[in-house]
């Protein structure tokens, strides 16, 4: 009870420490805390961390700021979970300190202060010879010898090494960081269809098929080829071309139906091939540098294995049928709800476990969760924990468009990336507001943003009819806002724009009821576009990860102008957005000079890495002129 | 693991419910929390809630708003402690019945629905005959009956009464809130020093001639009397005349220079009078409706009786002198702190709670708390939570004037009423900042303001040579913004404003070192507008309560506009202040039509309660002027 000192409001701190956040190898956790006590006394602060493996805390004093608030930081530099904590405690031999050099100011006699500081410094100390016991000596020597002892600079840091740590508050309110490996934060994806890869028109793709693309995917530059589902596809109330209810013969159906005869979960579909190919197209892609991402999606087509075998995991109508999933009055009867109210759960969950850990198995390291979010949260907090325990190198997207606060709080959960309202930001403020919200709030320590401006459900009105300039632009934001970025690569690449023809925001003909055919040979103008940019993300350490981004001013609505840096300022990047896909647009852009640590005249040379074009700015404001028929925006490295 | 539904930040909570929040009775809890589920079930959540005394939870349904935020309220009836949670579950009755009228304007065959309805319902009865099982078997019955019955409005308000409640989610973070007596939210306080009240200039005033002047506070309608430390003032190192280092034999020191061979903190100085002389005081007081408030200073005077009888509790230096308080180089030697850090740290604690039931024998209830922020935190929250349980009408004002987050501290830890920064905050965006940071933050659960335009150590520079208008201008926004506000009246009253000759922000010729002759007889302008306000507030409700205030529009920059109503609009007070105490200023004013639930054309009598003059307002915005010279403000009361 003899504790003074108060901490409290301590971030990041995730709903009390219930979650933790996330970082990859050398991410700096940035920590802040009030800490103030009663009275007037000299307080410190320290900040304790240590990662799972290591025996001792680790600690930063921590620095005082405006209105009571305290900060450190410290950079996590091993994959695995960090706990860390903050101290705080009234010192008295830096209270005595400062207090000393104001009465000697003063002209007081210091006799007494310098039997007092001789005691609090024998103390603070930790041996009879170390420097503290040293200068108590000399405190309680000759009178003008000990003021001057104190007075002395090095007198200063001996207070500060020296700290009289008593009566100690602590916060340490479970407070852990997640240390995942780098991919979590830098990756680029490409989504296709395997059944879409034959080489002829009209026939069923398989897995060797996806595999001669693997060439074509690594130099186009992408690191995650994501898959949807692999398994056999259900056959009973199959959807036909278009989500038509009834399928005719040869309708291959939703991948996302999963489950029949052939098996569910486990299995693969007969047609892709066999497991071995699978894991065969998992390693050659591995050798080039790609990951192949699975698709998790937890639900049944009606002729799911699971559905006769454990009829107790799903509901039941009083007819005896099954019940299928429904947003009333619309039916989706070729897909069966799991029912996570089932008696049996802990049965279920265990299987579901099951299932992942039988892919991780196969080599797959990488899940992207279909619509996690109709499954239940503590589900799948459970269930990432139980795979990441075992499998750290694990990693799971969410795939959820919904409600803010239920995306989020699946990232709380554990979910390594997830979706993200990019796909419907299309204006300059919305796309301002919606990055300051997830890179300036605390949503960046543990939701990280991946940005499709596309998928297969989802051709976003900004797309349809829209021209090449328009899917270029749109590339060029979510490569370089987010770190994490995703294409269902084919529709864009090929720029497909013709929207549902009930005026839905989806594709015509949408690829999940139907095989498709694409000449993967064809390059254009947008091909071109990604394999640069792709490059220039590898190549540029500032373009890898999404929390270091600063908009800056321009004087037209049509640019937006973002920064983005490494720490020490080696790697500058400087993107500059032309909302305009029609008309040039041209207009002044502010160098960034606090930013940039400029503080006398400005003299940078530009260079726009799209077009290798080079500019030196000597001015605060400078002129840019962005034809989207060109490039819909530049790139610049800055050199300071 | 099968609760589906989570609740999080749920508010109000103090940190994480270490503290409780602060009600009087009458006063409602706003409670609000993110609620939601996986999937697209329908969910209910309840607001629960009980007093201590009570055996049972009452329940309020909680109501859905935006951005999955569930609102409730509930209002505090009985002094004591609540407590409060939230549960939430998922439906399935009521989701079946949103799908069923879904279904049923589609047109589908609803036999297996009504069936699948029957047994949700027979799920959520309570008894076998009540509405639900009846209902139950209907839909069991003839199939257009049954349909008919779902249909029916009187179908909703079933599934309303009987939810269908499993698997709940319980948000049980011991949640509370003390309701204190209402004059912890509504009190006019006024201090004088008893010594200052004698008939005779020059002479010692004691518990008797503070006694005689109780009629004059009573008339000016103020209902605390706080009064400084009474006790024996320390004669060792006593302070001098505007803080001299040495007295002069016949002055009387600073009464907060506490104890002497006279006694100590549980002693009355003999010059006052006797304990029972106090005691007399008080109940006489009583009889007014005056309480008398008592200044608890622990600190001591260097001839404490504490400091023979507990050396233990105070800081000794090696010379075997003790500690005095000091702010180097600065010491002040009459006061020596206490010091809490001591080993013997549980009879200090003890001694000091001992001190506080001892005043609390004698009939005091309201303590003014000197510099708590100089005392150890903890050591409050332990001292009021054992005073208030078993005296829960006394009350605790803090005097810190100090750093926003320690005066937020003290008062989440348990202090009734807090002195604030209302003194320095002159402009009126200084005042609606301020009033906003107040009502419409966090702090309005916990800290409740009491403003004061000056006290003994405060003249601020606002009143340094002002003239009246300033002196009322400053009396009327404490006394309207702020349910509990106070003066250090005398110099108030008498409009001393003349500052420090050292240019401190304090009085020249300090009472606090010297006996002051008053002439209690006279009237002025300003005691009139005490009385004035005073009895407006008494008869007005809406000026009852700090949290009620809204700012509305006004076209001038000197006119400041608050309206405060009761919840019914029974009662609606608008206050329109001229912030030029030199010349008169007019403009335009905007009538709070959303507030007022104004929807037509505006027709609103108001009637100004200081000069008696009525208008009728007929327009969205309305003229004023406003002469300092008559009235610094108008306080309208509006009738719709």
């Amino acid at each position: 009870m003899r504790n003074r000192v108060i901490i409290e409001n301590v971030k990041p701190e995730i709903d009390n420490g219930r979650f933790f956040i996330k970082r990859i190898p050398g991410e700096r956790v940035d920590v802040s805390a009030d800490i103030f006590s009663d009275g007037h006394d000299v307080l410190r602060a320290a900040l304790l961390f240590k990662h799972e493996n290591d025996k001792n805390w680790s600690e930063v004093p921590m620095v005082e700021g405006l209105n009571d608030v305290w900060t450190a930081a410290f950079t996590v530099e091993k994959e695995g979970f960090y706990e860390y904590k903050v101290e705080g405690w009234v010192d008295h031999l830096n209270t005595w300190y400062k207090g000393f050099l104001k009465k000697q100011e003063d002209g007081q006699d210091m006799a007494v202060e310098l039997k007092i500081g001789a005691d609090l410094l024998r103390k603070a100390a930790v041996s009879k010879t170390d420097k503290a016991s040293k200068l108590a000596k000399t405190l309680e020597g000759k009178y003008e010898a000990a003021v001057e002892a104190v007075m002395a600079e090095e007198f200063a840091a001996t207070v500060a090494e020296f700290p009289l740590r008593q009566f100690q508050t602590v916060y340490d309110n479970h407070l852990r960081v997640r240390v995942g490996r780098s991919k979590e934060l830098f990756s680029a994806w490409y989504e296709f269809f395997p059944r879409s890869t034959a080489l002829l028109p009209g026939k069923h793709g398989t897995f060797k098929d996806a595999a001669r693309l693997l060439p074509r995917i690594q130099e186009l530059g992408f690191d995650v080829l994501y898959l949807p589902p692999i398994h056999p596809v259900g056959k009973l109330n199959r959807k036909g071309k278009n989500n038509a209810v009834t399928a005719e013969s040869n309708d291959p159906g939703s991948p996302w139906a999963i489950g029949s005869e052939e098996g569910g979960h486990k299995a693969v579909a007969p047609e892709l091939g066999t497991l071995e190919d699978y894991k065969k197209l998992i390693r050659e892609a591995e050798k080039m540098g790609i990951e192949i991402a699975f698709d998790l999606a937890f639900q049944c087509a009606p002729d799911h294995p699971y559905i006769k075998e454990h009829p107790e995991w799903f509901l039941w109508r009083p007819d005896g049928t099954i019940m299928y999933a429904e947003n009333p009055p619309k039916k989706y009867q070729d897909i069966v709800p799991i029912n996570f109210e089932s008696d049996d759960w802990e049965n279920l969950w265990n299987e579901l476990k099951s299932v992942v850990l039988f892919w991780v198995e196969q080599g797959v390291k990488i899940f992207r969760v279909d619509n996690p979010h109709t499954k239940p949260f503590r589900f799948w907090d459970w269930l990432i924990g139980e795979v990441q325990r075992d499998h750290p190198d694990v990693l799971f997207l969410s795939e959820s468009f919904t409600r803010p606060k239920v995306m989020a709080e699946l990232a709380k959960g554990g979910f390594t990336q997830s979706y993200s309202y990019f796909t419907w930001r299309t204006t300059k403020k919305e796309v301002e507001e919606y990055m300051t919200e997830l890179t300036q709030t605390e949503l960046r320590e543990y939701f990280r943003p991946n940005f499709w401006p596309n998928t297969p459900d989802i051709l976003p009105y900004e797309l349809m009819g829209a021209n090449v300039n328009a899917f270029v632009k749109r590339l060029l934001m979510a490569s370089t806002l987010s770190s994490n970025y995703g294409l269902y690569g084919p529709a864009y690449e090929f720029l497909e724009n013709s929207g549902h023809t009930g005026g839905k925001e989806e594709y015509h003909n949408s690829e999940k009821y139907e095989i498709r055919h694409y000449d993967w040979t064809e390059r254009n103008r947008l091909t071109d576009i990604m394999t640069k940019i792709n490059n220039i993300r590898r190549e540029n350490p500032a373009l890898q990860t999404t929390w270091n981004i600063q908009f800056t001013r321009t004087d037209s609505d049509h640019l937006m102008s973002y920064v983005k840096t490494t720490d020490d300022l080696s790697n500058i990047i400087w993107c500059v957005v032309n909302f305009d896909t029609q008309y040039a647009q041209s207009g002044f852009v502010e160098v960034p000079k606090a930013l940039l640590k400029i503080t006398g005249r400005v003299n940078l040379k530009v260079t726009d890495l799209l077009s290798g074009e080079s500019y030196h700015w000597f001015n605060d404001w400078n002129y840019v002129e962005i034809n989207p028929y060109k490039w819909p925006a530049h790139i610049f490295k800055v050199e300071l």
